[in-house]
């Protein structure tokens, strides 16, 4: 007898859990879909070598081999994330796919390093891309953005800010002020969730930025949000600085497409001090955060990159993708109480299983609310009592019990019984999917 | 520069076939959602001892395990199977759980056994269980094939057929016919796909079965499925053997409860000689073939035991699976030439686009597709020429190309155009959603 012991830092879900789950999973792939991404579903296992070829962190990979297989078969790990995968895969099927290239990818991805609430080492993403092959234009940040902003409405939790910056922005800007050392400068600016405004300025300090300086890039990277959109565009526009007007004008660009395409302008903020990954990112940058927990992780994000395959091929296939940290919302709504754990099965209906001699006409009523879309149960037994079959629809929290024996069939009606209410009515039988259906 | 090389017996989809793919597991799980099986979504990720509990073969197991971690991690490994999770995860959560338990997984597992067209070394399995806590009535058994094959239905490839056998019925039968070694005769009976007869009779002699019996043996399992149901059920009333009555008594009922919920009485068949798993399974068990591809694989089966998680826990958890094998039946069907891998992309609608002054009515045009569940997108770039434009929507079939510039702007209308027809027409604005629908 094998005792079975959790795994530490993997979690099962309970039913009730993983309806919530699926529930996000499903409404974030519809609006995958109605953005025309298209779904791509690759293997869970990739070669070591490719996994690494971005210099991932080893120590976070998990590594995959046979219990007792030959030892000439290729290293082989789990994906950690799902665009290494993707960029190993434009490569190897170019020949067959359209470009502009718009894929979606919901899935799990292993990571071995140290687990966060809501970040254990197996956990989802729901990621959108768009690859080009050459080029692609501003547009498709716009469509990203969009769309993931559309399924973070339609998950209907609350208000969400969605803070974008550009790396064109700050670099021109650090350019316009004087820096010299800019990468280091936002690497610096980079830390400023972790580490006090009095530290960075140290730190800043190191690298030749004097106190004037200083002074601007607190500005900018802090007070810049709290401006009207209208008020950034209108200060920066006058600036003489190439690349910063080119980053205010993408800015700009993406913000009023964005309002087109019906994104309310609450939730959009131009917030220069989003940084992260720019040392990486090329353009558009964006990190979504959950009104009320802005303090907690960013629960999207993402941004452009030039070259996304550059260590795969010479060929330039400049890329933009967004991800919704699937599995880190939960873990923040879950922490706002805002999850509603309350269904533990999708049956909406129970039919009471009365007696061996009406099952008969019960299954044809079961056979019915299937067709018509509403998951319906009867109950296994006809010989268990009808408190117990109740007691059954009660724990698994079923809306509705419908009691149809000898009475009703002659009748032709059903008793249908909220379990909520504890009311109950008499139904006509061809209005039982009416009923439900309201 | 890294060379990506694909991994032996790992295969990447193609957007065409992930589509067909995806359309397959949403049909499969829509039904079972209809059906009130709870969806679950454990990890693929268990401990190497829950993995070989059954006796699994070491080999087929994939071990996994941190790249640079700590040696005093658990061993783990990858699910080859979604029951051996089930029993692990149904002990673990008990408490949680209320029985009878239906849940549903559609779900990866991995293998490292020697490959199958339609069976590599990663591919999914659609399973379904229902699981009893001390006791499960035989309906269960109903509602898996009965879900089972809606589903089958749904996917709408056409004909195939749920051959039905019991444990009892066969068992039994051999009892009356005077058989000795019945487990051995059993085993010699599973072997009739691979082994031609009158070897299998060579078998059967070594065992001691006798001609007569032979022949009552070949009779059984080879001519009763030729028979009407109801033939075979008056056929078998009369025999005294309370095993084999039973068993009789149990393919009535199931066959009789299917019909009652729709289950075309031609899908149905009573075949002895359905004997895979006998040496595991207790009741009820089931294969399915498709018409015309009795030959190739079964693409779903499964059957009763009456103790699940036997090697965890000393409890009784009686249980009923079934599996719908979806790589398998996309490969059979591939093979019968019945997919259709036309769809490249759920986009249905593309929008050209004309001209960055026209872009923001048609970005409005946009927003009320997707708003419409209308998949759809807006060309990236108005500075490409028209006929580019339809090229990208050619290349991945897209059917329907909107048109709508500074004239159609003026006269509220918008230029539809179907791609596979190359007519063209005139549609009023409010109307296209109501066109697109039809």
């Amino acid at each position: 007898m094998i005792q079975p012991l959790p795994i530490s830092w993997f979690v099962d879900n309970l039913p009730e859990q993983q309806i919530v789950e699926d529930f996000f999973k499903e409404t974030i792939q519809k609006n995958y879909t109605m953005s025309g991404f298209t779904p791509l579903d690759t293997s869970a296992i990739e070669r070591v070598e490719i996994l690494t070829s971005k210099g991932a962190d080893d120590n976070e990979i998990y590594g995959v081999h046979r219990l007792n297989g030959e030892s000439n078969e290729a290293n082989l790990g789990l994906r950690f994330d799902l665009t290494v995968p993707l960029a190993r895969y434009v490569v190897q099927h170019e020949g067959k796919l359209s470009f502009p290239f718009k894929r979606q990818h919901i899935a799990k991805v292993y990571r071995g390093e140290r687990p966060q609430k809501g970040r254990y080492r197996e956990f989802y993403q729901a990621d959108i891309d768009i690859i080009g092959n050459g080029k692609l234009p501003l547009f498709a940040d716009v469509e990203i953005i969009s769309t993931i902003a559309q399924a973070l409405k339609q998950l209907d939790f609350g208000d969400f800010r969605v803070h974008m910056n550009n790396k064109k922005f700050l670099t021109g800007f650090l350019e316009h002020i004087g820096i010299q050392k800019i990468q280091e400068v936002i690497a610096v600016i980079d830390k400023k969730d972790k580490v006090r405004w009095d530290k960075l300025t140290i730190m800043l300090g190191d690298i030749w930025v004097d106190t004037q300086q200083k002074e601007k890039i607190y500005d900018f990277i802090f007070s810049i949000k709290n401006l009207s959109t209208q008020e950034i565009f209108e200060k920066f526009w006058s600036i003489e600085n190439d690349l910063l007007l080119e980053g205010v004008w993408e800015l700009k660009y993406t913000y009023e497409k964005l309002l087109d395409l019906g994104i309310n302008n609450e939730t959009l903020v131009i917030d220069p001090s989003i940084s992260r990954g720019l040392n990486y990112y090329t353009g558009m940058v964006f990190e979504t955060f959950i009104v009320g927990a802005e303090k907690m992780w960013s629960i999207s994000s993402w941004g452009r990159y030039e070259n996304l395959a550059e260590h795969f091929t010479k060929k330039s296939f400049p890329w933009v993708g967004g991800s919704i940290w699937l599995s880190r919302v939960l873990a923040v709504l879950d922490q706002l109480w805002k999850l509603d754990f309350n269904k533990k099965t999708p049956t909406q209906v129970l039919i009471i299983n009365m007696s061996e001699k009406d099952m008969s006409h019960n299954l044809g009523i079961l056979k019915t609310l299937r067709e018509m879309n509403i998951p319906s149960e009867i109950y296994l037994d006809p010989e268990v009592k009808m408190a117990k079959q109740f007691k059954y629809a009660d724990n698994k929290n079923i809306p509705f019990v419908l009691i149809c024996g000898e009475e009703e069939i002659q009748k032709d009606i059903v008793v249908m019984k909220n379990l909520t209410s504890w009311e109950q009515q008499e139904i006509p039988q061809e209005n039982i999917t009416n009923f439900l259906q309201k």
